[in-house]
């Protein structure tokens, strides 16, 4: 059976796994990325995870995602955030060369999408945007069931799309983008500082019991177990987010939104936020026909889609 | 040589014209739209406009231009704003019964896109987002050439995005949306609120003069001739609109972006609060490609695009 070997590119880990026409085939692998010692430490990991995966005649090849602008022709990787002296790698034919397969590489956040609309909450699902909430906040855009690139491969960036145009200035240099409100760091630093405020939080005390400091996780941990303040935080990104994707459908017409990433975990916690804004800042046709469907694949949406890529099959 | 009749409905006049390949051929004609009376009325307008530019065998057919959410099969309007009576109205299949010939729809705002990217500022581009400025904010996608419609046609709708989730609530439903800053009764009752406090605007006098009451074009005249609080007006009417296209870019991945409608006149006066909008709203490599391009077409991009939906030509 055909299969293909997906990489995904992360800032911390690289993780691979084989794929073929039902899901992941066996073990996935990780090694750390070692983004902070070059780009040739990058590449010579990913040729690690992929010679450790195996490679067979019958393989289609191999994709992979990973941060930062990829060039239209799937090639080069342009300027990755966080990754050390990275700046126009042609990374896709380094490891054509290496490992003598074809390969293959998108945006990590493309290929979270697709995983998606191949594997996971977007099957039989031709339209939808994509948004996936990490330290970033990444978006992808489905069309017809495939990704919809733009001019240089750049489109689908919700993250960077302004809800308050005299809102915090973001790590990207704008103003009020939507990763200002629901972005990892923003929202803890934006709960920290509400939290001063709020003696009667239980987040206090589990902040002194918890070793890894301030995260979602803990928010929507204290919010589950009844703490209205950080029950509040997680509507208001929720909210914030929803502002964004209502914007984003009224200029794509599109009314399926999937959402996957670490703070999508909170559920409804986040997406009560999101369903007020849409039906706020919503036409009525386009509120009445939104749905939000959480991502089902989790962690290893972007290996699914990356190798998708090289399958060469819609859906 | 081949040719169609371009018809374009608005809320005051319905315009007509023929239209070949290199454009308006002979006179066009206008008549009252009579939108207060119904769409029975305002359907024999539309034929009175199609029989007085006469019918031939050569022609391709009719395109009309309508304001409102137009079906996907282009045949039947919902609902156009300011229409009395109006709700789900089959208008091709009632005009081609009465003349018998090949009738198509579209919305204004396509239809005015598409004239732009035949016959005006983007020919020879084939990705471009539009905006057009009037008592609303319309707005088009031309993606290869092509408009963009969306899952239900209702697709590019950059009037109706928010750039400030707590803005002023808009005639739509939604807050702090593109048009609210742009539309023209909007801008009106944001430049007379402000007046109120600037004695030294020379607005004041012009408007004593003028028996037309408050209209851009009354304060893009005040700022060309040197007044600073007009020129203000327009630059942050500008910037808002700068702000929802940066939006639009950072979503599309388009870099060119064309204006055009009556609050466009004012050129530069409008256009300086654009460009730096975008400046600061957008990662820098979007910046760098951003072009803006006034409309060519005037008012008559309607009728142009509106036959050109009939003409089967791409481009």
């Amino acid at each position: 059976m055909k299969s293909a070997i997906g990489i995904d590119v992360g800032g911390t880990f690289i993780k691979g796994g084989r794929v073929g026409r039902e899901g992941i085939i066996g073990a996935t692998v990780q090694v750390p990325t070692g983004a902070e010692h070059g780009p040739e430490a990058v590449i010579k990991n990913i040729i690690e995870v992929i010679r450790s995966l195996g490679m067979n005649e019958e393989q289609t090849g191999v994709g992979i995602g990973m941060p930062g602008l990829v060039s239209l022709d799937h090639d080069t990787v342009k300027y990755p955030p966080n990754f050390s002296g990275w700046t126009v790698v042609p990374l896709a034919a380094r490891i054509r060369a290496a490992i003598g397969f074809p390969c293959i590489v998108d945006n990590d956040a493309n290929c979270a999408a697709i995983g998606e609309a191949a594997f996971g909450a977007g099957r039989e699902i031709p339209d939808f945007i994509f948004a996936t909430l990490g330290t970033g906040v990444g978006g992808g855009i489905i069309i017809n069931g495939e990704v919809y690139r733009g001019e240089t491969g750049a489109a689908g960036e919700i993250g960077h799309t302004t809800i308050d145009y005299r809102g915090p200035q973001c790590n990207c240099g704008s103003f009020g983008c939507v990763e200002t409100y629901v972005g990892n760091r923003y929202f803890c630093a934006r709960v920290e500082a509400a939290l001063a405020t709020r003696t009667d939080s239980m987040l206090h005390a589990m902040l002194k019991e918890d070793t890894g400091g301030m995260s979602p996780e803990l928010v929507a941990r204290a919010a589950a177990a009844g703490d209205a303040f950080s029950a509040q935080q997680l509507y208001d990104a929720g909210y914030a987010l929803g502002v964004g994707l209502a914007n984003a459908m009224a200029l794509l017409d599109i009314h399926t939104v999937i959402v996957g990433g670490g703070v999508a975990q909170a559920g409804e916690l986040l997406f009560a936020g999101t369903r007020r804004a849409i039906t706020q800042f919503s036409q009525k046709p386009m509120a009445e026909a939104f749905r939000l469907l959480p991502a089902t694949l989790g962690n290893t949406a972007g290996i699914l889609g990356a190798a998708r890529l090289t399958m060469g099959i819609k859906r």
